[in-house]
């Protein structure tokens, strides 16, 4: 390996797909990088929702990140909590080991669950932010059923009712495949009472319509394809606290129910504040129109974490981060090259949701409406191609087209990294 | 359905080999079966090292229970820990939900760790009983080359030092699969050091041989093999206490280590003492001939539990239980048509341990010796037929054949079931 310690130091904070891109981008060029992230995976979070409701596995959502840059000499990684960042001596502070200087910083550390204050919301409720929600969430769907198999009617009421609260992509998608998942897989499995009569799901939704942002039409038919298979669609219907054994509602009812998954909302990540700058709405950071921070030109903000100067604020999503990501990197090149910067402008390429097997809806480029059997090959096509990793991708088809076929689902395993546990069934409110 | 109720109720304890070998042979016959376990899945437990060295995924070496009997209409699964049996009035007592009635009992709760009082051992030792040990083990071992890469020589001595204690077929495999892990995966993962001069993996036997039980020429073979795959091998070498920082050996060593594997002995499950009978050797209950309990002829302990009145004591294998599973069941079947028992006989049909790529040796029918790529080939042939599930076994032939050509791993996550966790580093000592 040549020597690269001459070279400008460039660190990522995250590797989402926003710090990803970025990466991509400077490897091989005349930098040196550092991705930084708590965890030593890219998770692909759009499909952590297949993985709370036992339709992928962990693996086939997350790939090794030193196996992504393997190739790239000039990266390096370090696994480690962000704690704070200097920017006077330019250096990250970790929970968990010595600072990082860097001559550049992209910080893509993505958005963390909003709570919006909601009573009891952070204590009982199951986000799906990462892939560690993912898995506890099915371990407590899976043995929600284990215990209604035991016990029966003698359960508390709400046992098996299901309450999805949000009805942006990930709220619809959960709710589409909670239902699949009892209707057909759980149905086979088991034999002492019916899944499909025994179980309920609701989706909350406090706007007065699904998929804020999607054509009327494409809302229409997506709350009608829930609705038909079976999925309860309160809309107007906003949430007041949330306990261990149920949701209230503001108009006074409540809903008894053990799983309460909180798809509303969700805000940047706590990374924003250690920048020292202006966060507006939801915990974002202004950054300038080529998203470097005010005052600080060898500094980005990108993806869910940035509001840019003049622009309408983008939405959360996976090519958001991946554009602005490829920018920023690009833009340290010219930095490098003394150069000076462009600003960033968003192509939209689209966004999509599925309801579940065959139906999905979908936007095109923005503009081109899709919905039915079409968007959700669209969204198939989509999604594997843009899972990282050889093996992933062939792995999460063999399994979706077993799946697909075979009305089957993946391996369905209650497993807790404790001891023979099936994980905590709540967070600690500590 | 037809109704069910008139017919025995036979329970049988524990899902791993021996019980589902019992549960397909009373598939469809005049019974009504209920498989109990305290996991949802049956655990492949001769791959856990696989887990625990980053080879396989979890989902690779389990399936789902209820997905395995789904095509009997008389077999339903009850997930629940047993707390007590009442040999009395023939009912199982639980942790969580109430008592189950039985006119027939197959025991096959199969073996614990045993730690034979080795101070430190249970804390601060891993072992790999159950498929959460190898998960532990994996997030562990992978952790400390995070760590090692950001402190490098600033962390204590032996951070990378494996000791494997035991040097039967679980710590020979163990130690293989730990060399290659570092030698050629993490070798490119990391850049920064070279994983290879930086680990080493130590193989600690209190006898003056390996594999005890196998001819002296595979016994030579494979301590050999390990020694040029650079596993450091110390015969007629004990173990008297196990710390937080490493394993004191009887002759005053101290070897530094945050990682010791407990790959030493096992003892019959506690729910042998449950049975209110004798227990014999390593907590083994004795059993007459046929498998029944002495005075209960109703009620059979199998496999890793049991002791035959008369016969030398079995080994601890797959195949064993899986015989012996098959053999109460159709005791059970016999009793149920008024017929006698008959003795067990368990037929050898041979055993073989895994030195790692290309290497292993073997015993067919207890007597054909078998050794290097040949005994791998039939490692790798009979692993993979036994594997349960159409679906596991596709899945893990594509990963150990992707493994096999690209020298490469698995997706090596960090993943504990906590929020953005490593999990617990050691056992709670409480």
């Amino acid at each position: 390996m040549p020597d690269l310690s001459a070279l400008p130091h460039v660190v990522v904070i995250g590797a989402g797909f926003g710090g990803l891109a970025a990466v991509r981008a400077l490897a091989k060029k005349p930098v040196r990088v550092t991705i930084v992230d708590r965890n030593n995976f890219h998770g692909f979070q759009p499909l952590y929702y297949q993985v709370a409701t036992a339709g992928l596995e962990p693996e086939e959502v997350a790939h090794n990140v030193r196996d992504i840059v393997r190739r790239a000499p000039n990266v390096d990684v370090r696994m480690g909590t962000v704690v704070g960042i200097d920017m006077e001596v330019q250096t990250l502070a970790f929970a968990d080991g010595p600072d990082l200087a860097f001559d550049y910083l992209i910080v893509a550390a993505g958005a963390e669950t909003a709570y919006y204050g909601v009573e009891g919301a952070e204590t009982y409720g199951f986000p799906l932010k990462s892939l560690q929600d993912g898995i506890r969430l099915r371990n407590h769907v899976l043995s929600l059923f284990e215990d209604y198999n035991v016990f029966g009617d003698a359960l508390s009421d709400g046992t098996l009712t299901f309450v999805v609260v949000g009805g942006g992509a990930t709220g619809v998608e959960t709710a589409g495949a909670l239902v699949e998942l009892y209707r057909i897989s759980l149905a086979r499995d088991f034999k002492r009472f019916d899944t499909r009569r025994a179980a309920h799901v609701i989706l909350v939704e406090r706007a007065d319509s699904l998929l804020a942002g999607y054509p009327e039409d494409l809302r229409a038919y997506a709350k009608e394809k829930l609705q038909r298979r079976q999925v309860e669609v309160r809309v107007n219907t906003a949430v007041k606290a949330v306990t261990e054994n149920g949701v209230e509602l503001e108009n006074g009812e409540t809903i008894p129910s053990k799983t309460i998954v909180w798809a509303v909302g969700v805000e940047a990540s706590p990374v924003a504040k250690m920048l020292g700058v202006e966060t507006g709405r939801v915990g974002r950071v202004k950054v300038r129109p080529d998203l470097s921070l005010p005052g600080h030109p060898n500094v980005f903000v990108i993806g869910d974490m940035a509001e840019v100067e003049g622009q309408e604020r983008l939405p959360q999503l996976a090519q958001v981060a991946m554009q602005g990501g490829k920018h920023a990197a690009q833009t340290v090149l010219r930095s490098v090259h003394a150069k000076p910067s462009e600003p960033f402008a968003y192509t939209d390429l689209g966004s999509m949701a599925t309801i579940g097997r065959n139906a999905a809806v979908a936007m095109l480029f923005g503009k081109i409406p899709l919905k039915g059997l079409l968007a959700w090959l669209a969204w198939v096509f989509v999604h594997l191609m843009q899972l990282v990793g050889f093996r992933n991708r062939v792995n999460v088809f063999v399994n979706w087209v077993a799946n697909y076929f075979t009305y089957d689902r993946a391996a369905r395993l209650i497993l807790g990294s404790g001891r023979n546990d099936r994980g905590p069934r709540f967070r600690d409110p500590a």
